[in-house]
């Protein structure tokens, strides 16, 4: 089943555009799963392992960003595949990994992502062009989800110089586009007006949207902004909000209460 | 000892300019190396050994390629570690990470690459712009070579698109010089106009410039167009050239002695 495929049947099953990132810092983990002792992998492993299950219902996908166990060492590599495996199969996968490089040697990074286990979708960077983004789509079924705007403080450094009077990063999302059909964008939650130029100029493609909670972005803006006319094209995504919060399962129903409210209004507008 | 002074110190007791990627693909391993049973992580350890020790008083760093370990799994990862392990502390190491994303999700990327033994400097992503690139700098004697203009054939999609009638690529280069002192560029040698351009724009800047051999860059054209007034500024980097010779040792010996040859005629013209 390609990912598209997945993520639209896990959208309609559970009712939901929102993803949920799996990224493990031992100093933000809830109190809760420390054990007190040194097993502070086991920990993270239960961690995430519990967001998953109590989240699972309610989600469109997940969304691990490789970096935080990458951080971990061998180790986190291992809590990765753990956590990548106990992924119920209806749920779709997102490795936020952001890798761009030569053609060749986007080859290897794209079997080093896909050899991993349930991993449908890649992030990638869109700076050294087309041939960095090609040996990920020549995957069978798998995407991609080039950076398009994101959502830090220093975005605009380059993403939003103008190039014929139009900023950088729609000339992004017009050129990605036409890579593959397999092609997403990413767009992040708190520039609310990119992800509605983008949308302009990118109708049908699917929007992955980190941003919302921790870092300020706003639901019912991002929603009203980048929704597509079928009422889907957004993968709303959230991480600490939910994976950090008292109870996983109460914190993802509101935002996926949240959204699917934000989704009614376009619809009723 | 900081990366450039370990690199000043390399360049200066080497002579040279030169530097060796460390890239191991199992496909394209010299014969010589294939112990003929199953044992092709072994023959791939000793095949980057042998590289390092034949050829490491004839250049100015190493530069591993962390797709082609990622590209292996668990033990890839570890037949970094043991590479790195094994390069002599004089010389200076890059590690080609291409990394690049928001600031805490970037810092997570710096530890993950400077926790790994030997690591002196990275590559990294403009695309996110400065937050994703001060997290690298943030450690202390690391260095960082920001991507500028790429070796690769799509380089032009974005790296060329004309900002003020310049473009995008000499922005990068002219803000990434004032992100931190310990910001280096990656500039291909295969757009030795770039090479030129870029020069013009960070006079003092050094280059991190991939693209010799294989990739069809031209040593002579790449030094004429990036060598600072001093006769340095230029990390001129080999992998297959060198790792799949018959000789690494003379493999290096000739790609020092051509660049060389090219900085001596600089120098008098």
């Amino acid at each position: 089943m390609s990912f598209f495929d997945k993520l639209t049947a896990a959208i309609d099953s559970n009712d939901s555009l929102l993803c949920v990132g799996l990224d493990p810092v031992l100093e933000q983990m809830p109190n809760r799963y420390r054990s007190g002792d040194s097993q502070w992998m086991t920990d993270l492993l239960r961690w995430n392992l519990n967001v998953i299950s109590e989240t699972y219902r309610y989600v469109c996908c997940y969304k691990p960003n490789i970096a935080f166990y990458e951080a971990l060492g061998p180790a986190g590599m291992e809590l990765l595949r753990q956590t990548l495996s106990s992924i119920p199969n209806e749920i779709p996968v997102i490795l936020d990994a952001k890798r761009g490089d030569i053609g060749s040697t986007a080859a290897a990074y794209a079997k080093a992502c896909f050899d991993l286990p349930n991993v449908d979708a890649v992030t990638a960077s869109p700076y050294l062009g087309r041939d960095s983004v090609d040996a990920f789509t020549a995957y069978k079924g798998k995407a991609v989800f080039v950076l398009c705007h994101t959502s830090n403080p220093s975005a605009g450094d380059l993403q939003t110089l103008l190039v014929d009077g139009r900023p950088l990063y729609l000339h992004v999302a017009e050129q990605a586009v036409t890579w593959s059909p397999n092609v997403g964008l990413v767009v992040g939650a708190t520039y609310p007006g990119a992800v509605r130029d983008v949308r302009a100029i990118a109708p049908d493609a699917w929007f992955l949207v980190p941003g919302i909670g921790a870092q300020g972005g706003d639901i019912e803006r991002t929603v009203a902004a980048g929704l597509c006319g079928n009422g889907q094209g957004l993968i709303i995504s959230a991480s600490r909000g939910v994976t950090q919060a008292e109870d996983h399962k109460t914190a993802a129903r509101q935002f996926r209460e949240a959204i699917n409210q934000a989704r009614r209004q376009v619809a009723s507008a």
